[in-house]
């Protein structure tokens, strides 16, 4: 056992429409924790990334989802660790856990009621690497799934665009989509890269560069009867531009606005919400750990659709704690592709 | 019977950001018309005005709802009419009937198939004055009750923000929540008489009067839980100041967004649309003629509610069909109170 625990901290909180990235964090080595009765010590052996992470240190507070993470205190992350010393009877060493770690090498858990988001979930029968744990099967896949098929109500034979494709969330979306039968999935993304990624790899009908074409020009060739369901990560623009080409009765499926929290200025609001009233539509945003108590019947689910080869891994691992500010920016920057996780230890 | 059917035909169509007024109308007296085999001639008796009729001669034109009407031919509008010559087997003279009559004193009807919304609707054991039958239980009140308690899912013991809520479908919600069971009413409107009247005759909770007092300070200060659905007529600033005061799963119903309508100018969108995802809340629009097929079992429900003195008649009836344009400009301005029609013939 090493003698230190490498932590990032946070060292400042992010401005409106700021880039969030190294600069916000601390690198610090603390004393190794011991565990007191009833806590277990486990180690981090590979860590997620999520845009809302960008809002526990932001200076535009929400107080209305997790608690703020202070400065000076370790920066929250989930992540797969193993636990190393226990010292409550249901916890044995080498078990794998799924939890609320920290951006940091160990940390000191106690059991949780099982609704807490805090809990300790055990991890059995894991899929290999264990960032699939974290990605498909993890956040970004529980958001797809609760997002795509509660909150959208998407059907097998319906019709779905999802922007942010190529992003974490995005990607399984668009691949639960084909999976449930979809009449057609569309991407927007911003690369050509990307948009050959999301149709040659992930199975989805077509994908829009809005960085290079008329997304609602392209929309209306692609899907001239409208969306079903719009999944929408991104706001702005494109959510605008997206609720101009709904189908009757849709459904619109606010899961964030990463434009918005790069962009910073002020927020605007879609023009075009008067489309829900001649299309019968609804926009509706949810939080996905409302589902908490749901994820072990969603990752039976997932993990058979990825065992099956149906669903794909879009894992981006970046290999080191040192590396989890920037794998955080990427999220922001478009520099990633897929769903973004760091390894701090190797797999068990 | 006399010989001309006097008539407001379409003069010119309304520009974007144009109040509709008389001069947008042309009166005309026409022969009167003469029933072939399979039709009947109705005398109109009275006429409903609706904010919707705006769009049908309205330069921006809205393709995805009712037909336009052409420059030239009769105003569209609903009334209640009463058959006085009939070449059809199963309509006799003395006959009510709800329908698509026209700003006009007779027209020619068929029977159309019941789902049609052009179809006539017999009105047996009428509430008199017959403009009861055309406000609280006509379209107003069919909006009122399908957008509340359908598309808001409005339930008893939850609150209720309703704008424009002096107007004709405001003023009917907010009596329909309070009659079942709202913890809440709290209405918006544009002047101290009309908040007086929503809270002294209606049995409003409270009202806001947005012109002079601070919009979002009252509704913190009413009701610091939020509201549990939000029933929008206005759209525009007072549209976004709800949305930052949702209660948990709020609903917000999108019926209209008169306050665009008469301002012109671009139309903005909701710039607190992002509420929706810390609130897990939902925006939805929808159209009354979509329960066209429910009408009969909401109007018993609120035919009973108004016979027993829970649901008041808000009506505004001006007399004259020679009154159509300034009934339906009235609607613009904020001149009415409650719903507006207008008498065209005695009641028989």
């Amino acid at each position: 056992m090493p003698e230190v625990n490498r932590q990032w901290r946070v060292a400042r909180l992010v401005e409106p429409g700021e880039l969030i990235g190294p600069e916000h964090f601390a690198w610090h080595e603390a004393p190794l924790p011991e565990p007191a009765d009833g806590e277990v010590l486990v180690r981090t052996l590979c860590l997620s990334t999520s845009p809302a992470q960008r809002g526990y240190v932001s200076l535009n507070r929400n107080r209305q989802l997790l608690p703020d993470v202070a400065v000076g205190a370790v920066m929250r992350g989930r992540g797969i660790g193993v636990v190393v010393a226990s010292r409550h009877p249901d916890f044995a060493p080498g078990e794998l856990y799924d939890a609320s770690l920290g951006w940091q090498d160990y940390s000191i858990q106690r059991p949780r009621a099982p609704e807490s988001i805090f809990s300790l979930r055990r991890v059995t029968d894991p899929v290999r690497p264990l960032t699939t744990e974290l990605g498909v099967l993890g956040n970004a896949g529980m958001t797809a799934y609760f997002g795509l098929l509660e909150v959208g109500q998407f059907r097998g034979g319906e019709s779905l665009l999802v922007s942010a494709a190529a992003g974490g969330v995005g990607s399984v979306a668009g691949q639960l989509a084909r999976i449930r039968g979809a009449s057609q999935v569309i991407g927007i993304a911003g690369s050509d890269d990307k948009c050959r990624w999301l149709v040659e790899e992930l199975g989805f009908s077509a994908a829009v560069n809005y960085r290079t074409e008329d997304l609602g020009t392209r929309l209306a060739e692609l899907a001239p009867r409208g969306f079903d369901v719009f999944f929408d990560n991104v706001g702005g623009r494109i959510l605008d531009t997206g609720l101009a080409h709904l189908a009757m009765r849709a459904r619109v499926v606010v899961c964030g606005w990463i434009s918005v929290d790069y962009a910073g200025g002020a927020a605007t609001g879609p023009a075009n919400y008067r489309q829900l009233l001649y299309k019968r539509a609804r926009i509706e945003g949810f939080v996905v750990f409302d589902y908490w108590k749901r994820y072990p019947e969603a990752q039976r689910v997932l993990k058979q659709w990825y065992r099956d080869g149906q669903l794909r891994d879009c894992g981006h691992v970046l290999e080191g704690l040192e590396r989890m500010p920037l794998a955080l920016q990427g999220l922001f920057t478009g520099a990633n592709r897929g769903i973004t996780a760091c390894r701090v230890a190797p797999d068990p």
